[in-house]
């Protein structure tokens, strides 16, 4: 193990990305991870487009909700999500390089709050979300 | 414009459809619509899985919000979702067919609320969804 | 024991009242109470009222979240509130009867979901309350 | 109309508290509001408890709901709750004085976003709340 938290945090993400087919299917890119920290950004595509040409807001779930797993997980402790909010403040359109930063709000032993900003290009926040998560008796890597 | 409000729901729900990339491409299912109501199905595919071979909750999500969307949509008056939550319940695996049922609980004026549950084929609920919408001052489709 | 479920959720809801000071202090009548369900009532005081003359949306929730509190404790398993949404559809004035009647909608080991929809006398829906419990290792009364 | 809009929002919240018969009721302090943006105070007395001897979460909602009226009407337009959304960290006793902090996250034209952090003397978070705003065509002043 890693005297850094960010080397280690960094490797436990890096276990994780491995396996995760929906962040190489939608070329989610994970930036950066921290304990309770993590970046991820994508980019809207045209199969991401809903029928006002806007990028379909489950699509920026998606993105919030793979920062957030990142982030609770970076401790290398199984942290599952229980339940999750999102509201929408601006569209995003195809093209557009989404980015979403999620940060620890509490921990305690066994369920956890993170917030999850989505943003584009110009700092435009385009949802904010919110995640509960449930700690459970696994690891991600083996130490 | 049709006499039984099935018919028309209808004619609305299949000129979204026509428009909605993100159903063909996840070849989501749009099964029936009526005023304040939808019901959408989609097949959880390997794309959709994450690190523990489970489906990414978001796509229970996105499967919700579209349903959510088809449901406050039927009357014709576009409203978008303004704020969601997710609470999941059990995983679902590759191959399961979902079924996401949308039902409209409160509709005023301007903003509506809707539950949408997201169930398996033996009935196990996988996930509950709300969706809180706005109307704004636009239709969907000409009458 | 009783063999009826009702009555041995009704001992489990008698415990819980007698000890509920807020339940006291705000006349809250907890009217019916079974597995995984609650029916609570209260009448909206002049202490209730915001600077509209309606009632603060603090105390339907209150209300509703005090409905939720005696559905997940009803088999006597301790579980507590960790997170909770509410939606406002139509104010409440003062003099008005509300009810707020909580449902199990989804319950695992450790976790649940509730849905608590708050009503007044014709049968409005003032507010909808999903609420996520979580069960921690304690009993309400002592079998 | 105040050059300076703590000013100005000061007069706006002090026209609010007036007739707040809630935050009279409960001894809520409006302690800084300006756009945006409001603190509020609020001592945990013995009828506030539950059945543990701990804060019911109906009153650590009621206090992050009148921060977050407070910095959402501070601009003098009247904004309503829609959607509210809270999560428990850590329990509060009787006597401890709670500090509500709102911020505006997002405001579109007609709703906004705020989150409200409710913590302890020594910055222990007791709750996150998230209120979703909606704007009507009403002013709080007249200017």
């Amino acid at each position: 193990m890693s005297t850094s938290d960010g080397a280690f945090a960094g490797r436990v993400a890096a276990a994780m990305y491995e396996r995760d087919r929906v962040a190489h299917a939608l070329e989610i890119a994970v930036d950066e991870v921290r304990f309770g920290y993590a970046r991820c950004s994508m980019t809207v595509t045209e199969q991401m487009l809903n029928g006002h040409d806007l990028c379909h807001g489950g699509y920026l779930f998606l993105l919030a909700d793979t920062a957030f797993a990142y982030a609770c997980n970076a401790r290398n402790d199984v942290n599952v999500a229980l339940a999750c909010t999102i509201s929408y403040s601006a569209p995003a359109k195809a093209g557009d390089r989404l980015v979403a930063t999620a940060e620890e709000r509490v921990k305690t032993n066994r369920t956890g709050t993170y917030d999850v900003t989505v943003s584009g290009k110009s700092g435009t926040v385009h949802a904010l979300f919110r995640g509960t998560s449930y700690q459970v008796n696994a690891q991600v890597i083996r130490e």
